[in-house]
């Protein structure tokens, strides 16, 4: 196992990310004598380890809900898991943030790893200690904010994602190029572009590291979201959410932000807001990766596109705030009217 | 409104704690745009004012569940409440304990007021961030750490407590004068002994912050109960939350603490861990409230009586600890055999 980072986060707990081979992991997993491995169906086919105590939950966002994180806790206490026992969240962002949000009620905080199976939980779902379920139809509305013990990044299992899947978290990437206040990340997606593509797990791997890199710079500022910089990492997430939303996730996260960042770019752009070399070399860069970023709403869809944006958690005193780009590493929350958010997505 | 406390918690949060009338209570309340009051049936009887939103739970350690969870989150959700809104409960423990909860889970964490309306609930639930709901048969067994914004104490609802009630609240307010590290709580209780028991207003109001002052001693010196610090303040409970649960909680959690620390003086005196004078001291503070500790389990019952000393959870790495006094303001963690623990119990 190879230590990546140490990231501080909330009350100074340290979250140590490591990279590591499968058969590390199934060592790392099994050396626990009091933990629970949580894993979807998808997740446990790809392990091929016996962990001494796991349970497996339904794939799929449908069941991010109340009832998944009973069957957590109620396993837990079957096994007498105490405060110092392991829940290991072995899977995509439903089940990495639902078995954090499970350790972080257990007895007032259980200990907790994630070990993300897709590339968009490696970049989106691990870092940064947002933990929660859906609830009464709004996204991730009942949460917590507890940061993992540990990290453990496999390639491997990384290896055998559909394209759909590898391509939802190329989406988050390409985010984070955008929002990193130096050129290493978005360098790196251009130069290794055929690599990236192919999956070759060194490329793969310093591609996560880089994107994460991006992610803790921002959150380390701003641990529980509360000063306005962490909110950044919504980029391209308020058009995007919502057009998940309209297509009743028939369009997957990663390729609804990479939208949606190309439509914040676009509107900075006409808004004056962010520089026209900056969105140019960022639709450049969503180009290069065979994001084309045409869709547009149909003008009839548009009020029920709008009622989704509405529903976005992130309002805060009423009004929905959108991010956009001011400049190389300087996003800005801004309220948009009605009108401007038509003239980006419609 | 009067400023008691501002008591530096988890992450560096305050928690303000206030000396109120009702009637500032009332206006506090209705002055939040954005909020919703959690009352059970006896806090909203003894509550005049119509708060903008509000809802009543059963009241009752036996609706401390996630389904009363449910019902304040659909209640937060069906308002539109947004993260910096203001949850307020206004009860005893079960109600602030849930109120609090629901605060740190709704969008990863709203903003909370807790109003205590008993003696228990002043002294115990309302700082130090301990949150929770009973699960699976186990006390308090889901929850998180999350501290109040603003505790609110009015004298004025606490007249109107049950006299069993008002006890329930004494057993703990003694234990903390045996925990405190000089004698201020213990001298203060000796000296009014007659005005606590006539619940004058001034006299109720210096002992909550006496009791308080030890309590905050000990919570901000180890805010997510990871020292062994904070534990002290479970003087009494491991032997007494047994005796709670045999009898089917028709012994209050006071009167069930005060039994405990009796318990825990008596018997550190005869393992020699609790210096004499300082038993003989506190057995007496307890004597002079009318607690007279003769109560001992029957032998036949001493078997159930363990199984829920075992099920308590404060259970670590196996072992039930139980805590004693090695001296003035300086208790242990101990863990005692199955002999010891029947030679004080039985």
């Amino acid at each position: 196992m190879e230590r990546l980072f140490s990231v501080p986060l909330k009350g100074g707990k340290l979250t140590d990310v490591y990279r590591c081979s499968l058969s590390e992991l199934e060592g790392e997993i099994e050396s626990y004598p009091s933990a629970l491995a949580v894993f979807d169906d998808n997740s446990r086919a790809a392990y091929e380890g016996a962990p001494p105590s796991s349970m497996i939950l339904p794939p799929g966002e449908e069941h991010k809900n109340w009832s998944s994180i009973d069957m957590i806790l109620q396993n837990a206490l079957r096994l007498g898991l105490a405060r110092d026992s392991m829940l290991i969240g072995i899977g995509g962002g439903v089940i990495l943030d639902m078995t954090a949000f499970a350790a972080s009620i257990y007895m007032r905080g259980a200990r907790c790893i994630l070990v993300p199976t897709t590339l968009l939980s490696a970049v989106d779902a691990t870092l940064g200690g947002k933990t929660g379920i859906d609830y009464g139809g709004a996204k991730n509305i009942v949460g917590t904010f507890f940061p993992a013990d540990k990290v453990l990044i496999v390639p491997q299992l990384l290896r055998t994602l559909p394209e759909k899947e590898y391509r939802s978290g190329l989406g988050e990437v390409l985010k984070h190029a955008i929002l990193s206040s130096d050129d290493a990340l978005m360098r790196f997606l251009i130069d290794s572009r055929d690599k990236v593509l192919a999956r070759e797990d060194g490329t793969v791997m310093e591609m996560i590291r880089l994107s994460l890199e991006v992610k803790i710079s921002y959150i380390t500022r701003d641990p529980e979201e509360t000063k306005g910089i962490r909110s950044a990492l919504n980029l391209g997430h308020t058009f995007g959410h919502a057009l998940e939303a309209l297509s009743d996730y028939r369009v997957s996260h990663g390729e609804a932000v990479a939208w949606g960042v190309q439509r914040a770019l676009d509107l900075g752009r006409r808004l004056s807001v962010t520089p026209p070399e900056l969105a140019a070399r960022g639709l450049e860069l969503f180009s290069l990766y065979g994001y084309d970023g045409s869709y547009r709403v149909p003008e009839e869809l548009f009020p029920g596109y709008m009622d989704a944006v509405a529903k976005d958690k992130k309002k805060k005193g009423g009004a929905v705030r959108f991010i956009l780009m001011e400049g190389q590493g300087s996003p800005v929350a801004m309220a948009l009217s009605t009108d401007e958010v038509r003239s980006a997505v419609v």
